[in-house]
Parts: structure tokens; sequence; C-alpha cells
């Protein structure tokens, strides 16, 4: 008898996904939201949980948990090129919780919604013996607009907004218990890439699409599988976040590219675009202060390729996942 | 320092209302669901959460649960009327879980998403030190056929759709260890009243409307306190659910009447009615097999009695409350 911890994640969600009966107006599976829809709209519907056990480091803080829960549940919603609608939050929690945690907690919550433009229109409450938290969100998006994660064609553009590793380089700095706010935000509080999500949606040039909550690593694997293609991935290509550097390198004995390649957490966007379309699209990114990327090429051959300095190499699929252990 | 177990689940979702920022095209505060403005329609929005601390009796089977989460959330969107578009779920579970759980709890959900006409189109699965389920229903209803908490008027009829008191018996049969599947699959497989909430809401009929989650005074209090008005409710009135006779009083030493008015989970629809709209209504329902029983009034006094061999009492409140002890 296999058991969660034997499947990993993925693989419990492949196992759920084959027992649903589909709808007929739906589309989404494994996609980052469901796809419902309404005229010449999408309704987009996501729902993420987070538990104690396995997503909040004992120094977050109940205001960082709050928009944590916001935050990545808004950032399926972006990877969609979707506007956020609103979200529903549940808190499961222990009985001795304090009305003070409850306040900030919600707090946060809507900090994050108030911040991204949208709001908290209603949740649950339950007692449970560890924190467990689950929020949905919900958005619209005009139905050419939308974009999946499937599209991508060999010789398309793999680019990402923002830089890479800075939920990690967040990761170490709370490890050694260092009080750099600033460093662990990065980790705590991330910020879901709506206005860049709305910005690649109405370009129309996106082939496919999806958020980097697992790891950039990981997030190849499943758009290779989805697409059936392959990536060459340029490493010198790889936007490092600020603090990703030597001396980082030598307080931690962690290889920075190994961060930027494998640890989740960042939240940007992971897009494929058809060269012709990719200049244009950097550059109006760009005026709206938003650093584009390219990192490497989508190819025909089903193999994840790091070219490192002249060298070809297969990249490890290193992600983040559920029930399994894993190397971080 | 106020602990979550001092205030009590409504207390404390009071609390969280108080911090949220209000969106402008939103209703449902305090009410079964939210409700987003989209058209001429509003989007119906509910989450609940279910625990292995509070709502799962150790005889459910992981079928049960899984049923058990969707017919909570579909019976929100059936009190406002609403067509389901479909369910989101996630699950929180011990890393021991076997895939076999993991398939029946997907069954079960899927199985009471399609009996309702609806589709599970997402959801997500993270690792928990016990149970914890979390689902999230959407609908649509037309502006205008919107049923609210609020708008009970003295005069009006209240009235309940089915039986009341089933979840009951259906709990002092697992109680006795009783091999009875019929009578604690009305505990643990609830019937979500869909069917009836649009045959209500198309009526325009309704003044107010909610379901019976937490049990007929629980909900007449919520209802009082909202629209500012009190209840007469007529003891013989009330629809006793079919074993709740003499022989259950003597074998369980629990008065009938005191299960139908303040135990919970019958998930039945409490509405109000004007007097001149209520004859048709009633026929109507009946018409589509649906028992409509008229149980009291609205008055202008706010207060709630209870009618009883020509004396009036004061009605106790003792709906379940979740992180509080309560009789039951």
């Amino acid at each position: 008898m296999k058991r969660l911890e034997d499947l990993g994640e993925r693989v419990a969600i492949q196992r759920i996904v084959t027992i649903l009966t589909k709808g007929k107006n739906t589309l989404g599976n494994g996609d980052d939201c469901a796809a419902i829809e309404m005229g010449n709209k999408y309704l987009l519907v996501t729902t993420d949980m987070m538990s104690q056990r396995t997503h909040i480091p004992k120094q977050m803080t109940p205001y960082q948990m709050g928009w944590f829960l916001v935050a990545i549940n808004l950032s399926d919603i972006a990877a969609k090129g979707g506007t956020p609608l609103g979200l529903v939050c549940s808190f499961g929690l222990p009985k001795k919780t304090s009305e003070t945690f409850l306040k900030e907690l919600t707090e946060g919550t809507n900090a994050c919604a108030v911040r991204f433009g949208t709001t908290i229109v209603g949740g649950d409450t339950k007692e449970t013996t560890q924190i467990t938290l689950c929020g949905t969100a919900f958005g619209t998006i005009k139905k050419d607009e939308f974009m999946s994660r499937i599209g991508a064609h060999p010789g398309d553009v793999v680019a990402v907004t923002g830089t890479l590793g800075k939920a990690g380089v967040g990761y170490y700095a709370l490890k050694r218990n260092k009080k750099e706010k600033k460093l662990s935000k990065a980790l705590l509080e991330p910020q879901p890439r709506l206005k860049e999500g709305r910005l690649l949606a109405q370009f129309h040039s996106v082939t496919s699409s999806m958020d980097l909550s697992d790891g950039l690593s990981a997030s190849l694997y499943q758009l290779q599988e989805i697409n059936a293609v392959g990536f060459e991935i340029d490493k010198d290509a790889l936007p490092l976040a600020s603090g990703l550097n030597q001396q980082f390198h030598a307080e931690h004995d962690v290889d920075p590219y190994s961060l930027a390649l494998h640890f989740g957490g960042d939240y940007e966007l992971l897009v494929t675009i058809p060269p012709r379309k990719f200049e244009k699209t950097k550059r109006t990114l760009q005026e709206h202060g938003v650093t584009f990327t390219p990192i490497g090429t989508v190819t025909q051959k089903r193999k994840i390729i790091l070219l490192e300095n002249g060298t070809k190499k297969l990249l490890p699929n290193k992600g983040y996942e559920h029930f399994k252990k894993h190397d971080f």
C-alpha cells in the first residue's frame, strides 16, 4: 500500500485529477488556475493551502503568514494574466491561539489583497491542532488573453520577470538567525507579479506561462512534460538576486546558481515567447519598470539542458515537493 | 489576553470582518456567500473548512469526508438561490495517509459535485499533522434573485424545507455504534438544497434566507441580530425527522424537539416569506416534491419565543459553535 510520502505531491495530484469528472466549460487541468467560461471571459479560480508542518518557518510573523497566503494565490492569477476579483481565506487555528495573532494574521491577508488592488470577501475559521491556512483567489481574463501553461514551441525564447534566488537568500538569512528583515522579506512576503502578468497578457505574445513558486528547475520540468518540448538554459544569463554573490557563497557554502535554479518561493513569472515578439515585449515591460530577462530557448529535443562555460549538462529536477523529502 | 476558545467562532469572525477592507462591488458580510457584481449577475463565493478535531467523527469514511466537504459548500450557494459553477478542494493530509484514502476522499468530493450538477475544477494537497479539508464553491445568480440574510419583516412567515433533527438522529445512531447506515447517512452525507434554493429564488418571494448548518436556534439568533426583528416559533409545527419519535426519546433519553431545535447539520433552508406569497410558494414547492413547512412568524419584538402548549418561553441559543465547548 503506497502512502502519500511515497507518491509525492505531484503524483498525488495526478491521482486526484484522473478521478474527477471534467466540466464541459472548464480548462486548466495542470495549470496554475482553473478557467471557467463566462461569456467572452474566463473566471479564474485557484486555491493554495499552507501548513505549519511544511510552509511556516518559526520566524514568520502572523502578519507574514496572512500576506503569504494571499500572495501565493494571487501569483497564480498573475501567471494566467488575470485581474483579481477577490479572495476567501480560511484559518485552521489551535484553540489557544491569541486574539492578537488572529488580528495580525487577518491584517496580513488584508494588506496584501489591498496592495494588489483586491479584497478578502469571505472566509472561515476552524479549530485545528496546528496552523493550517487555505486561500482561494478568483479573477477574470478575456478569453483571448489567457496565458496557458500549454503552447511553448521550439525556438521560443524562455524568459523570467525579476530576479532569481531572492527567497533562497532570505531562507539562509533566517537560518543564520540574522535580523536582516529586508533579506527575509523576499521569502516571507513575496510579491505576486500581477502587473507583469497583465502586461504580458495584453501583448498576446506569450505562448506559455507559469509562476516560479516551485523554483526554476521544477517549473521547467513541469512545462517540458505538458508541452512535449525541451529547454536549453544559459546559466550565465540567469538574473541572480542582488544578495547572491561571492560573499554569500563563502558565507553559506551554497552555490548562488544552485539557489537561482532550484530554490522555490520567488513567485516570478516564467514564460515562453516567439523570438520575433521578444524585444518589443521586453522593451515595453522595461518602460513599466519590470526586469525581463531571456534565459534560454525552447528545444524540440525533450531534455532540459544547462549551458555552462560552453558545455551542456542535463539540469537536475530539484524543486520542492510536499510529502517527499528534498535536498534543501 | 483573550484566546480563540474564549471568543468562540462567531466573535472571532466579527473581529476578522472589522479588519478587512471592503470591496466596492461586493456584498455578503455575515451572509452565507460573498456576492460580487458581474454585470447583471452576482458571482457567489463561499468557503468551508473541516478538521479532524471538530468535524470528522471516527466512523466517517474518506468518501463521506469528501462528500461532506462539497455538500456544506454547495449548501451556502443553495441558501442564496444560486447555481453552482464549480468547486476547488484542498486536502491537508498526514504523510502516512494511504493512496486508497486519497482515492476515496476524491471520489466523495466528485460524487457530490456531479450529483448536484457541478464539478471539482481544482485543488491543492499539503502535508498536515491531522486531516484538514478546505472547500470553496462558486456560482452565479441574477441580481434580482439573490436571497440575502437581510430582509425579514415583522409579519413574515418563517418556514423550513424538509425535516429537522435528522442529522441529530444520525449522531445518536453513530454514538450507539449502530450499523444503521441509513440513519448516519443524514449526518455524514447531507444533501445541499440547491433545487429548493433555485425554486425559492425564481419566485422572488423570500425576504431572508440562510441554511441550517448550525441548527435552528442558532440560525434564528443570527437572523434576529442581522434583521433587528424577533421570532415566534410554534413547537408543534416543527417538521420532525422520521426517526425522532417516542421510541427515540426512550432509547436515548433525548427530547426529539431539542434535537430539532438545536442540533446542527440538517442543511435545510430557513426562510422568511410575506404571508400573501406563502401558500403559492408552498404549493409550487410541493409540486416539485419539496416539503415546505411554516414554523412561526417574524415579530417586531426582538426576542425569540417558543410557543409550547399555549405558553410562551424564550428559546435558548444552543447551536454548535467552534472553539467553545457546547452541550452536545
